[in-house]
């Protein structure tokens, strides 16, 4: 690898699947779910080995951005950017992008566009298929991380592989034929049965040039809207013009925006313990269980012949004979339901959306 | 009836059946679980609308008797006579009929002896039950009320009745022929077969005479103590003589020490709608349930396909696809456990106990 490697860790955006201890102002990156540190830590931490810090963007809101970089002493202030409000990954990429062409003196950089909110059990791996990625993304492709699904979901969007492409740091890379949506059961049993798919983690590395000819092409309103953001960067006017600008981007994803529609993009399917974290349920299947099957997170809990249960809470839970339920207790509400049932927790935020309870959100 | 009628509601004692919610200070007397009143204070009102409140006596803990005090204003203080520490029900008995008659000027009274923290649906038969009961007892029975068991609960003591004994307020009073421990299920079944049992609510009237005398006879000791507490009744001695001769008083229960081997018992058997509230569950009996066959009491609750389900809390409650589940939420607790296991919640107590976590008991 010849060209410096920078990280855009996207960290902005309000996931409300872990209510009721994600919050508006407290999403799942800003939270301890898996140990001491928060996802956002998680997200950096994983990067430290092999990036310098000074090399490593984050893009957030408002809002977040002082906790998020409190949360991180170790990043200089400079390198958190600020999304005014949510126009899509698209967008949020290209501006990264832009910033660390900037932050580098204005060079070619390979830019690994990463997830703040995402787990990552093997993460020596993670390092060793980043660094792979991006010897390949020097060659001009856009290199996309896909997870080997381990069960047929649809919940996720997918990728399909073509040929064989290169072999990189001991890890085979292939042409990615098609991104496809969320499929149905069926399709996502299909995808799973013929070893062709991989999930999209929404995870890819690609060089600046490669950012800015796609931008230029697909999605040239943006790109002349971040080249006026870019002229203010590190300048007093940078946060007003950015304030301005943003509303005027076009609404847009990278997978549409971009992916879809580019050539030379390639998959690298990993097997790295990946997990989206998209709901109570899933920490049961990330986080060591106890004998009993269960996960105790935060606080105390006395615990009788209960089993497969997820308890989070500060305060003192006792647990009579529950079988598979989730538990989560905080210092305003209490979510329980069955384990095989939290994702429905969304009902719970769009009654609470409807009634205006604002400070549940 | 002819003599002056008055009430020893019995009000000291902690349960822990009610855990979170209840505790050594805040015992399920103190306690809202039905409506707005709390349980000392309904058993007060079930009183008012018969006797004076002059009349009524309430026999509780130092821990307890401010708190009780400021929930019955209505009460006199010099009402609330402070038993230092538990000796039983027997002491207690003694006590409150000793005190009534120091009330009444030394003259013969009815007492009717009454629990603080029992629910009675059916208030206006209740009061013409304490008033037939109390006819019955001037002449000299000691007249017991009987629950018509509705299952066969091996958590009660019963009363076998034997021969019919009088007609009063068009209620029969039969002879107590036996007063039986808990029994176990097959007897518990047998008992609610004959048809002669009823459960022993430890609600029972009769006069100071027959108190008197019982007490001489079968409780000698405890009535020599009583009596040197007596002559400080309303003098600033009382309560150092009580703190003083209390810890003398040999423990007993009313029905070891008096009612087994007492001649002339009466049982009144009714069906006023009683309960102990023993446990969570028995509030899911007690309440009117909503049309999923939900109790949500306090605070606020989002409930989605859930039924058969009490909630007690402060705090709001989101409730995915639970069935027949108690959860109680408190500052500091919560308690989660199938409806039919509620009464196991002893388990988390006596755990805390072991752990010497005494802010949680």
């Amino acid at each position: 690898m010849s060209l410096p490697f920078y990280a855009i860790i996207m960290a902005g955006g309000s996931g409300t699947r872990l209510w009721p201890l994600s919050r508006q102002t407290r999403p799942k990156q800003a939270l301890k779910l898996i140990g001491e540190r928060t996802m956002f830590q998680l997200a950096v931490d994983r990067l430290l080995p092999i990036m310098l810090p000074e090399r490593i963007i984050v893009v957030t809101t408002g809002d977040l951005v002082e906790q998020l970089s409190a949360q991180t002493p170790g990043l200089p202030r400079r390198n958190f950017v600020i999304e005014p409000e949510g126009r899509g990954t698209a967008p949020v990429i290209g501006l990264g992008a832009s910033y660390a062409k900037h932050l580098a003196g204005g060079g070619t950089v390979v830019v690994a566009c990463l997830t703040a909110d995402h787990y990552i059990k093997d993460v020596s791996k993670f390092q060793s298929v980043l660094l792979a990625a991006a010897t390949v993304a020097e060659g001009g492709q856009i290199v996309t991380l896909g997870i080997r699904p381990s069960f047929p979901s649809t919940g996720f969007g997918y990728i399909q592989r073509g040929e064989p492409l290169a072999m990189a740091g001991g890890f085979a890379v292939y042409q990615a034929k098609a991104f496809k949506e969320k499929p149905d059961e069926a399709m996502a049993a299909a995808f799973v049965a013929d070893g062709l798919h991989s999930w999209n983690s929404g995870m890819f590395i690609w060089t600046t040039d490669r950012v800015s000819a796609e931008f230029s092409r697909q999605l040239s309103e943006t790109a002349a809207r971040l080249a006026e953001v870019a002229r203010t960067f590190d300048t007093p006017g940078m946060s007003e013009t950015l304030r301005r600008v943003w509303p005027t981007v076009p609404r847009q994803t990278i997978d549409y925006g971009i992916m879809e529609g580019a050539a030379e993009v390639a998959v690298l399917p990993v097997d790295i313990g990946w997990s989206d974290v998209g709901s109570w349920a899933s920490l049961l299947d990330i986080l060591e269980p106890d004998e009993a099957g269960n996960v105790l997170m935060g606080g105390d809990h006395l615990t009788f012949d209960t089993t497969g249960t997820l308890i989070n809470s500060e305060r003192l839970v006792a647990a009579i004979g529950l079988s598979n339920l989730v538990v989560v207790n905080t210092d305003d509400a209490l979510l329980i339901c069955p384990r095989n049932r939290s994702q429905e927790v969304k009902r719970v935020v769009e009654k609470l959306q409807q009634q205006k309870r604002n400070g549940y959100l």
